[in-house]
């Protein structure tokens, strides 16, 4: 190995690490760019999420390309058909979903549809045969989450759930800084995820969406609290408050407030909102904390620590991918070089066995033990 | 009545009316002033707050002396009777307090003992015919906090609560920005407050304390989430964590968390601490936010306020009295005005009432009512 082959490996390692993927990953990250071949995605469903924030990255992918596409509405499949070059063969709907099975150019399923449909068309694309990167909240209950898992491990495919933040780079810095006790020992967390909803669409149907606020945007404070800690809630106590005056939630919860015990005794108190704006979250250690507002959106975060009497803002030292395309990269990485997604569909599973107490601590005025996965 | 004259009073007017007393008040200041007496106050226990935050003071007040003080040391009295030319006769010890009645000098008795001491120290300073200012939290019960109430009202004699936040100006502002619906109406409060506490003091002793972060610091948190709604609340749900191998927390609380749900449905997100630095509270409209950090200090508020899309800070109109002095002064202005304070023992019992509702939640694991006071 030359000089210059080593240290591109060694970079490799270093940015991977940063991943949590150990330091044999760079020589993987060097067998995946040696293969040369970017693998193909198709997207199902061409909502907001999907055309507006994820298919323009692929064009910034280094092992992702987008090969074909799935909608319902064929003015969808001409127009983002042509927009990006996907070929008429390449354009599914939702009964020639199946024949994806024949087409080689597609190595993995996005899901990006309504969570009631998450898992239905994750286990469809498993049994065609193709990996899978399904959008969060993973389903609308733990145990579609483990059909899920349980049918991509028959098929022997891939399931990663998208859980973009964990590849932003201000939110790796935020688990790296509170990991190692930057702050000290963290003692409490506060996460705070919301906006006002518009009236009028599937997130506010109790069918399509499984929940309200917390399953869309509080899972991000949920979310948050577990990779900053990397511990499960031993415990959770949840208070709902939605006015069903609003036409807005005749069917789904407004806010949802709850606390969560960890195990090394971090309490995390956490905001879920569909009627006021929050996007933050603190790690308070015994020597200060850090902070992170906006912390989960796509673009703009921003992080101030507090320690030893002053506050500063703070970056990553290297600005690292787009969140999006560090997502679909990975998994792309992952399938090349046979190793596990970082977001598995057990890190999924984890947050609706959760989000489950959660709904349940709010409905029964008591706290909830969080069941082991 | 001259023009110079009117201007003076309209002003007091304004002034008062941003502490919630309403328009005639400024005729009620008016008359304080033309008293041209101030009311003498005896400081009782000379701890850190009473001597480094407190008496110093004295000498910015327009209606409040320092006349007298009381400690069970007699160096103390010595050092600060010299230090504010306090004479012999007017300093007292825990046995010769009670003849604080025959000195004219003292008007008001304000209690700066341990928790565990307020109720017996209130009760005896209006039995010897004085007027009450007692720190909060006001006691270690509600049982003894309405015990207080009814002493000096028998005795016909004012009592106020030490809450100075609701004198100092940002918090003036916070309170009045909230309540009128600069950032849309309230949805989501969230309240930090805790220090890092340091081994051998009182507040660690549960006979002395009645409790632990929540009695001390966590308070804060609840009371700001009290006066920024205006509201009592409905039901609490709460949860503690601490580590009871920290020799600091042998017989009290470090962390104590909790969520109360407002009748106006406000949710309250609140954190204590006794290991971790916290000093914030935001509220939370359905159109941005109000952010205070830190918020309680005794110094040193900063407000931020998002609305519309842009962050920015913002400072009351007028600096306004220091939050000490605002506080001596106005029960001083109340006894001379006969009016009710704007923190009367009611309002410290409305804390101790849900300081039990917190304790009885986090100990029973269940969601607790609070009782209307």
């Amino acid at each position: 190995m030359g000089r210059t082959d080593r240290r591109a490996v060694l970079q490799g390692m270093g940015s991977l690490a940063a991943l949590g993927l150990g330091g044999s990953a760079g020589w993987a990250r060097d067998r995946a760019r040696q293969t040369g071949r970017k693998l193909g995605y198709a997207v199902v469903g061409l909502g907001y999420y999907a055309t507006q924030q994820i298919m323009p990255q692929f064009r910034n992918c280094e092992f992702a390309k987008l090969t074909a596409l799935v909608s319902g509405t064929p003015e969808k499949l001409a127009r983002y058909g042509a927009e990006y070059d996907i070929p008429r063969t390449h354009r599914y709907d939702y009964q020639s979903y199946d024949r994806m099975s024949a087409n080689p150019d597609i190595d993995i399923v996005y899901v990006v549809l309504p969570n009631a449909m998450h898992a239905e068309y994750t286990v469809r694309a498993a049994q065609a045969g193709k990996h899978v990167l399904c959008e969060k909240p993973m389903a609308t209950s733990s145990a579609e989450c483990r059909m899920m898992i349980a049918a991509c491990r028959e098929a022997g495919k891939k399931l990663m759930i998208g859980y973009r933040s964990r590849f932003e780079p201000y939110n790796r810095l935020a688990i790296d800084l509170a990991r190692s006790g930057h702050v000290g020992p963290s003692r409490v967390i506060t996460a705070q995820h919301g906006f006002p909803i518009s009236p009028d669409q599937w997130r506010l149907d109790r069918d399509m969406a499984g929940g309200g606020s917390l399953m869309d945007i509080g899972i991000y404070s949920l979310n948050a609290a577990r990779y900053l800690t990397g511990e499960e809630p031993t415990y959770i106590s949840a208070v709902e408050s939605t006015d069903r005056s609003d036409p807005r939630f005749r069917e789904v919860e407004d806010r949802i407030d709850w606390e969560m015990l960890f195990p090394s005794g971090v309490l995390a108190s956490c905001v879920s909102s569909y009627s006021s704006p929050h996007n933050a979250y603190r790690v308070t250690g015994t020597q200060g904390w850090i902070d992170l507002e906006p912390a989960t959106q796509y673009s703009g975060q921003a992080m101030r620590v507090s320690k030893g009497g002053t506050i500063e803002p703070r970056s990553p030292v290297e600005p690292g991918k787009n969140q999006f395309v560090g997502q679909l990269d990975h998994l792309a990485e992952c399938v090349v070089t046979e190793r596990e997604p970082i977001v598995p569909g057990e890190e999924g599973l984890r947050d609706l066995v959760a989000i489950e107490a959660i709904y349940r601590s709010a409905r029964e005025g008591r706290r909830v033990a969080v069941a082991a996965v």
